[in-house]
């Protein structure tokens, strides 16, 4: 599809709930939508809408509103989920473990192929059918195996290293959990789940939403 | 603290990472840090620093850096993290277990104080301690017990219901991992960790970053 360059990071932010909102809309049997309505249920503006989806191409018509399975279609395929992404884990404690139960991820087309750990009593151990390896053999498989994507639940000291094997090996997508900022080359992207951040957030809000009262 | 009115949601959001890169100068040991060094660790330009803090107060002396001490502990202070909060778990599903035995949130003063689920053959397992309590309970203990911040981590189809009975019972934060956007009043603050959306744009920028080569 022709796209427009230089989207603006806002935008692309906000392109996953346009995802979520109109698969639920599909779900729901709903065929059209106007901006309007969209704009009711995803709490943006229509005028929001019409300019986020104006940047990828000339959806909708004047007066008839979105076709929804074609808008759901054309945003999937601007994520990049009409391909097959293959993961790995690393780090197989509490929250690499609630990643890799957590089968959504396989529905959006992004494949759970191997968990490493470095707990030899983890070792052997399944979950949803895939063996935890030993981190040593981390590099092995990376060359052995294409992955897109590399998912960093270990603790924060060892995140660094965990993230240079990966990158090293070929792996262009990072997803990491660990509390801290790696580096990496500029063709490396690097997506930040900063639990203790968010909550440190929830914390000052709540604490200024007392002090307005 | 004297503060200054209006800190943007920008100032805000990056209020944990100044805490958690001065709460590793500390254990390092280091006492004072000039925003040039500061930047170069955090990754924000030196004037953005001297910009954030000043929002806070009057930080930092011209030549001689900041007292990383006296920083961390105004920051923590301007965070909340001088007080501490009530928590409960609602869902204790993958996600649900993985918050529940992460000990960090602890440490930043939140304590964990009930579990509940819906699933009866959850029913009094323990976490930490905690006993894994009935949905149904739900409202007697929050009527019986101050709870500051309810964590939302059941299905998608149940949350707004979960977050309603919070909200009703006094409950004024809620941290929502459920991959959906909650109704609540003004007065109560919501912060999300949307992991799908997180991983969707992980994807996207994947995609993107190979497109340009």
């Amino acid at each position: 599809m022709e796209r427009k360059k230089g989207i603006s990071m806002a935008v692309i932010k906000r392109l996953p709930k346009y995802h979520r909102y109109l698969q639920e809309l599909l779900n729901n049997e709903v065929d059209r939508i106007s901006s309007k309505e969209l704009s009711e249920k995803i709490g943006f503006t229509a005028s929001q809408i019409r300019q986020d989806l104006n940047c990828f191409g000339d959806f909708g018509q004047q007066g008839y509103g979105y076709n929804v399975k074609e808008l759901y279609n054309q945003i999937s395929s601007i994520l990049g989920l009409n391909k097959d992404y293959n993961s790995v884990i690393v780090g197989a404690g509490n929250i690499g473990q609630a990643i890799a139960n957590y089968t959504k991820f396989n529905k959006l087309g992004i494949e759970l192929t191997a968990i490493f750990d470095a707990n030899p009593k983890l070792l052997g151990i399944k979950i949803r059918d895939i063996d935890i390896k030993d981190i040593d053999e981390l590099s092995n498989f990376l060359r052995e195996n294409h992955v897109d994507v590399g998912i960093i639940c270990v603790p924060r000291v060892n995140a660094q290293k965990v993230c240079d094997i990966l990158v090293q090996n070929g792996v262009k997508g990072i997803w990491n959990f660990a509390p801290v900022d790696l580096d990496v080359p500029s063709d490396v992207t690097v997506e930040n789940v900063h639990l203790s951040e968010s909550l440190l957030t929830l914390v000052y809000l709540l604490n200024e939403s007392e002090k307005d009262k």
